[in-house]
């Protein structure tokens, strides 16, 4: 994300929301493994940072269910739930449906955390009508029957870099309102489209510099 | 990344190291497209930030190549590359070779970011032996005698988030220093790992949340 100090709506930093949903992805593991309740330090060593950063990212929720010393882990699940807007079901297209793009629709539990895969797009007559995670990839040109159809604003990007800006013009059009860009193209689009890159080259980059550099801390 | 305040070696705060990285894509688009030179504010504009950021982060660099009113296109991103540590190779494993670990071989320029590709592997008898970009798939029991033949010490973590753990455990054990976790799990390594985080639901989960509170800034 470009500013991380940027504030919004309910005063959450985006380094704060990037704590918080991955916070949240710790806690679903321990409801998984029956643990009711989790402290601020417990979270923060699985975390990898401090009980302090911890409890300031909490102190944002509402209905944390603080129990003694710690955090009854379901309450405090669902408050980040409610908090970060993943109680009601966002309905989320992938355009561009290559290794990147069937691999995100497979592999996400998109559904337990709120969103839901509405449709799969794609240009390959090869793979149209097929299935992937029990979606139906269609033609490009269905993504605006679909997006009303399903009241979807909000796709991902997965096609190559090379037709990514034009893909991206074509979802504006649409009338598309968020894109998740994980192409390499640097996308352009009018400031009422928010667009979110998530580049795997640079996380590469960022990773072995730090790895070089971490040692320096 | 866990904390962003965490200041290391060259001063690079970890959303500086992330613009920067993100510079880099759209310099190297430029020198593509042969523009010569680009203005602090013509690379704000690109990137959705604001002059004086750009101008901030790129202070923390050597040799920009300042002329006049702006820069010289490849020293800029050539600086950005020395400043990252991209000019020397580094030699990169990607573990777990299903659709998202080949996705990422396949389709990332890795050599072009200064990093190279040394080993891919998995355990499907099925892929062994198999070619993806031009990488042979090898046996996870290979890995050792890679890390020793290609001095490689990185590696990204592709598998299955419930067998995540454990191949981290054995990757630690091997000696490898840096993990690039794409998989769900948090992983639990020693102090001496540097381990870092990229949960693609995460990023779906912030993308959602911006997205809906995005007119509110």
């Amino acid at each position: 994300m470009v500013d991380n100090n940027i504030k919004f709506g309910k005063l959450l930093t985006e380094p704060t929301l990037q704590r918080l949903s991955e916070y949240l992805i710790i806690l679903d593991e321990f409801v998984e493994n029956n643990k009711k309740t989790i402290s601020s330090s417990e979270l923060a060593e699985i975390y990898s940072n401090n009980a302090n950063q911890v409890r300031q990212d909490l102190f944002k929720l509402q209905n944390t269910g603080r129990v003694g010393h710690g955090y009854d882990v379901m309450k405090l699940s669902q408050s980040i739930r409610k908090t970060l807007g993943l109680n009601t079901e966002s309905p989320i297209m992938i355009i561009g449906c290559g290794k990147m793009g069937s691999a995100l629709a497979e592999h996400l539990p998109f559904s337990k955390y709120g969103m839901e895969l509405v449709g799969i797009f794609d240009v390959d007559p090869k793979i149209l009508g097929t299935d992937i995670a029990e979606v139906k990839v269609r033609d490009i040109k269905d993504i605006p029957s679909v997006m009303i159809a399903e009241k979807s604003e909000l796709a991902a990007l997965c096609v190559p870099a090379s037709s990514a800006q034009v893909m991206a013009d074509r979802l504006v059009k649409y009338g598309v309102r968020g894109i998740l860009n994980f192409t390499r193209k640097r996308l352009q689009v009018p400031s009422r489209v928010y667009v979110r890159h998530s580049q795997f080259i640079c996380s590469f980059m960022q990773f072995v510099f730090m790895s070089k550099n971490v040692d320096e801390i």
